[in-house]
């Protein structure tokens, strides 16, 4: 508890332990504020997300690499170059030191894959009691070019809907972890950061109406929400939707929608026809065209899939819960 | 739990708590990353801290208060105009929605108090377990205007030292709060945001080098950290720093030093003599000069005071716990 109570122990954890990994010229000067220069012209960017999940390590990634990625790829969805996160972290007393140093490192690697500073920190211990370990909030900044114009709200008839890889694998994963999945698989989460596509995308010339990552509630909760933004219809073909071959097995095996289930290094980007092949091209040959956007006269759009079978299903929002603590 | 899901119930919950309460244009759209303009050749302060302070609510003031003051206070450290906040909100399951209504609604009532907006924010559910009720994270950015260089590491020799308030009504609430103290006293939290007094200094030419707020660790750890970025000597004299005399008295009989409470609504303040009387005046009467900046040779600067019988003591970091959980 003492390291928490911002004297000298609070001092030498965040000394030892934060700075010799996550140090920088801006995050070494341990002020109560960092300060950061934008680039003339740009507007910022600005997002958070706690980070709770459960266990604290997964196939895949753990909860430290997860609270930059998921952070990092919520900036760039309005278009923004991440620049700086700043990270709370909520230790549980009993928690033991190498743990945290092996999280901690995560987040150093995971930081330098994006390309993003952590600016700024703070620390606090609670009670022995969830064993849950630690919490993780990142919060971050980014700034977004003059012309760009990236939203939820921008989707337009016409606009092609890509998703840049198959879904799943994060929220699989994390079942297995749990204990949840009685049956071997060695599905990884695609935690991953996404932000260096997207500036790749823009710097050619991509032209992207808006992007969103489909965490929580997954694919279908992220377009149903695009579709009440945009205000048009949304069309997706069942059997273009990207799902790796052992997520199905388990999906069918447990009865598991792959449609609701959570990802963490994935986007929905809806674009102009013209450029679905640039961006294709840049996130990989995993990704794929999965619809498109149609008008929808009274502005309440819709979310629509049409089957394998050739019917057409209307898909809500998830409406209970898969699993919780996912991220 | 389901509230956490990322589906319909979450989707309820921010919608109507949360939306109801803290709504801007920005919030309002609820995209994953929020975007602002900065006013054009400022910089930018980012900052954040997590909440995690038993009990909720206390005399004087509660978490909600706190989340918003602690993070605005933080920020106008770099003479930065807040701006935008992001609230990130982990809460357990199990707590009573009325408690959550109330904290929102007064985090709602101090960042207007304060004049910023919260910008983005996301919402996550632990397990029932540590009967803490929620943990709150805010981050904040604001902007500073060209020619404004506030630090701790700019304390120069001749600057005055101001304390602009009493010290350790915080600390001593939250004690009476968890039942530590056992006789009656009515000592209130000072939390309180303090960005507007800065933002009036400086638009009336006040020159002030550093500023910091003495919260955990106290007045005298603050110091002791500034003396240690600007390389100077700082001394302070006992008989000039305020203490409330019902705060003095709590001391006195639980033999606690008033230098080490916490306080969350008072800033340390390094000017140039000729800006005290300016500072002063806008903080109110409750505040002093309680000291003076001096060369240090070796620029290692150490933190001094003058007792009241006359000698002089030196003073470092708080090095053991005091209370935790107080911010």
């Amino acid at each position: 508890m003492s390291h928490g109570s911002g004297g000298r122990q609070t001092h030498d954890l965040v000394q030892d332990l934060l700075l010799s990994r996550l140090g920088n010229k801006t995050l070494n000067r341990m002020e109560d504020s960092a300060v950061i220069s934008p680039s003339p012209g740009s507007r910022i960017a600005m997002t958070t997300d706690s980070y709770v999940v459960q266990p604290l390590f997964f196939p895949g990634g753990d909860i430290g690499r997860l609270s930059v990625c998921g952070t990092v790829n919520d900036l760039a969805t309005s278009g923004a170059v991440p620049q700086v996160l700043s990270l709370g972290l909520i230790l549980e007393e009993g928690l033991e030191f190498d743990t945290l140093e092996e999280i901690v490192d995560s987040i150093a690697r995971a930081a330098e894959e994006a390309g993003v500073l952590i600016a700024t920190g703070d620390t606090k211990v609670i009670n022995r009691g969830p064993g849950d370990g630690l919490y993780i909030n990142t919060a971050g900044i980014g700034f977004i070019e003059d012309g760009i114009e990236i939203s939820s709200y921008n989707g337009k008839p016409g606009d092609k809907v890509i998703l840049t890889g198959p879904l799943g694998n994060h929220e699989i994963a994390l079942m297995k972890a749990r204990g949840l999945i009685p049956f071997e698989t060695d599905i990884q989460s695609d935690v991953a950061p996404l932000n260096r596509y997207v500036k790749e995308v823009l710097e050619r010339g991509g032209d992207i109406s808006a992007i969103k990552d489909p965490t929580r509630g997954g694919l279908a909760s992220a377009l149903h929400e695009i579709c009440g933004h945009s205000g048009c219809n949304v069309t997706i073909y069942e059997e273009q939707i990207p799902v790796d071959r052992n997520v199905k097995a388990v999906c069918e095996l447990a009865g598991f929608d792959p449609l609701y289930l959570a990802n963490e290094g994935k986007y929905i980007i809806l674009c102009k026809p013209e450029s679905s092949s640039l961006i294709l091209d840049i996130f990989g040959s995993a990704g794929a065209v999965i619809g498109e956007v149609q008008e929808r006269g009274d502005g309440k759009g819709e979310l629509l899939m049409e089957t394998r079978s050739g019917g057409l299903r209307r898909l809500g929002m998830l409406e209970t819960t898969q699993l919780p603590r996912i991220c």
